[in-house]
């Protein structure tokens, strides 16, 4: 298990090179009581570059190179960090990656392969390309160190809003919800903390229903970052212990609020760093009274869908 | 000529309604020396709702309503400011204003009307409408109250970025531009600021040149924020006193800089707002080295029009 002390050890090294990002009030309400944590400012445009950094940067000088599996964010954090480090990056990602993702990945110098169709096997690829190459493979989740960089993003949003009553935050194989629960629930108890994944790719719900890591046959989403199809033992074990509640959230109301963010709050949001507002603004939640945050996990979009979806969704705001 | 303690005291009021905004570093870039000043996050979406704030916050109690004349964003800041006092407001707006701009003020509850083509024309009619129902115009940049409200976005620099070295501002009228000046240079005269203006609607040049306020026979840029035909002796007061430079930029790099904002920095920002980080990104100043701040100014933009721009523009960088 991942631990406070580990957290605040991994934020000395994090924040040599990740943004310490703002938390907003969502402005265009009159009672400013939600914020918003905008990891989609950060640097390679998600929090994905806290773990990536934190895991690289402690990596030994002999080291010769990195490779990682990624539908899109984690590419390109661990591509910007390998640079960094001056270490070459071999990526292997989904054939239907979004191209924007591919091309921001291979704009920090990494050499991308679109190398399958499922997170399972681009990882296999991954893991083969490391071990020909003598590289050292970083993996997206399933992790101390990345878990401990993810978990600088709760240990911020404590820091920096004082009075913070609840936490909200969106899992994709759970490294940023590990992380983030562990840093707010050992700085303060009372802090309510709510995970949130996509209600076609529920694998946590899944998980915390049977007691185990659950693969689901399929997922289906509009979230891209939420994907992965399982998630570890590592995660599964610190979202059972920590989270109040984990909800899932349909895509309709994910892509409302990508769009809300858009034109209203004039912040570019993917939807996978949509899905945590999405699940506060459609009700999903039994919030305490007071501040609550929602991360804004990654800013990796593609706009014109955005603007170009329906309006609407089961939204009660 | 409005003071730095003016400006410390307006930002005691100003803050019970405006956000602190976020300094952003420009993540993009692997040196981080370019900074944002994120008034487009702003409530309202602009800088406007400080100087609103300000002037409407000191309106004696017996002020039964006001009015204001803008193309758009201190339509909507006087319009949010009002309902905050509880009173009515009136606002006319140009016949050819942004429609979202138009949608935006009626949102805070004000009676808008289309009332003329330039901005004479909507000012003698919104003045007439206060003298007509007996309420308080609210200029939009030509009043004291309002200059050291629009201040406190260079006192918060100054505060907020330790060791700024040089401070860039955009020139409608020259509210924004007088109060940041004023703040900035009477807080460290070695810190360089620099004045932007579309060079299609260059009325602070103009008025420098000559000595005296000049009003420009026609204007022409897609700034429509910055589209005043001329500033005010007030605002040229303060410009000519403290502004190291006063440079025209192109709509081509301002569009191209708004583009590569929504794209690379997931920031949605209006072409007014993106007009003094466009004079950096062409090469237009003569930057000393070290922190670098341009203020972002507004957000309200048309997100698909930004999209559909050709990317390009005489940029260096």
């Amino acid at each position: 298990m991942i631990t406070l002390p580990a957290i605040r050890k991994a934020h000395l090294i994090v924040s040599r090179v990740a943004l310490r990002t703002p938390i907003l009030p969502l402005k265009f309400s009159d009672r400013l009581e939600t914020f918003v944590k905008c990891e989609n400012l950060q640097r390679t445009g998600s929090f994905k570059i806290r773990g990536a950094w934190h895991r690289i940067s402690k990596l030994p000088k002999s080291c010769k190179g990195v490779t990682a599996s990624s539908s899109g964010n984690h590419a390109q954090a661990v591509a910007f960090a390998a640079r960094m480090r001056g270490l070459p990056a071999c990526i292997v990602m989904l054939d239907q990656s979004v191209p924007h993702k591919v091309e921001g990945t291979r704009s920090y110098g990494a050499e991308v392969i679109l190398g399958g169709s499922t997170s399972v096997v681009i990882t296999e690829r991954a893991e083969r390309e490391a071990a020909e190459r003598g590289w050292v493979f970083v993996p997206p989740f399933n992790d101390p160190d990345i878990i401990a960089g993810q978990g600088t993003v709760g240990l911020e949003i404590v820091q920096d809003l004082r009075g913070v009553r609840s936490v909200i935050v969106q899992i994709g194989g759970g490294g940023l919800s590990s992380g983030v629960m562990t840093a707010v629930k050992e700085s303060n108890p009372k802090i309510k903390i709510f995970g949130v994944e996509p209600a076609g790719a529920a694998k946590m719900r899944a998980a915390l229903d049977a007691g185990r890591v659950v693969t689901l046959p399929e997922v289906k989403t509009i979230a891209d970052g939420l994907k992965p199809t399982r998630v570890s033992e590592l995660t599964l074990e610190h979202v059972s212990k920590y989270a109040d509640d984990v909800v899932g959230v349909d895509d309709a109301d994910i892509l409302d609020t990508a769009r809300h963010l858009l034109l209203q709050e004039k912040l570019v949001v993917e939807p996978s760093g949509a899905a945590a507002l999405a699940a506060v603004r459609a009700g999903k939640l039994k919030l305490p009274k007071g501040p609550a945050v929602a991360i804004l996990s990654g800013g990796n979009a593609d706009v014109r869908m955005i603007l170009d979806s329906p309006p609407g969704g089961a939204l009660r705001a």
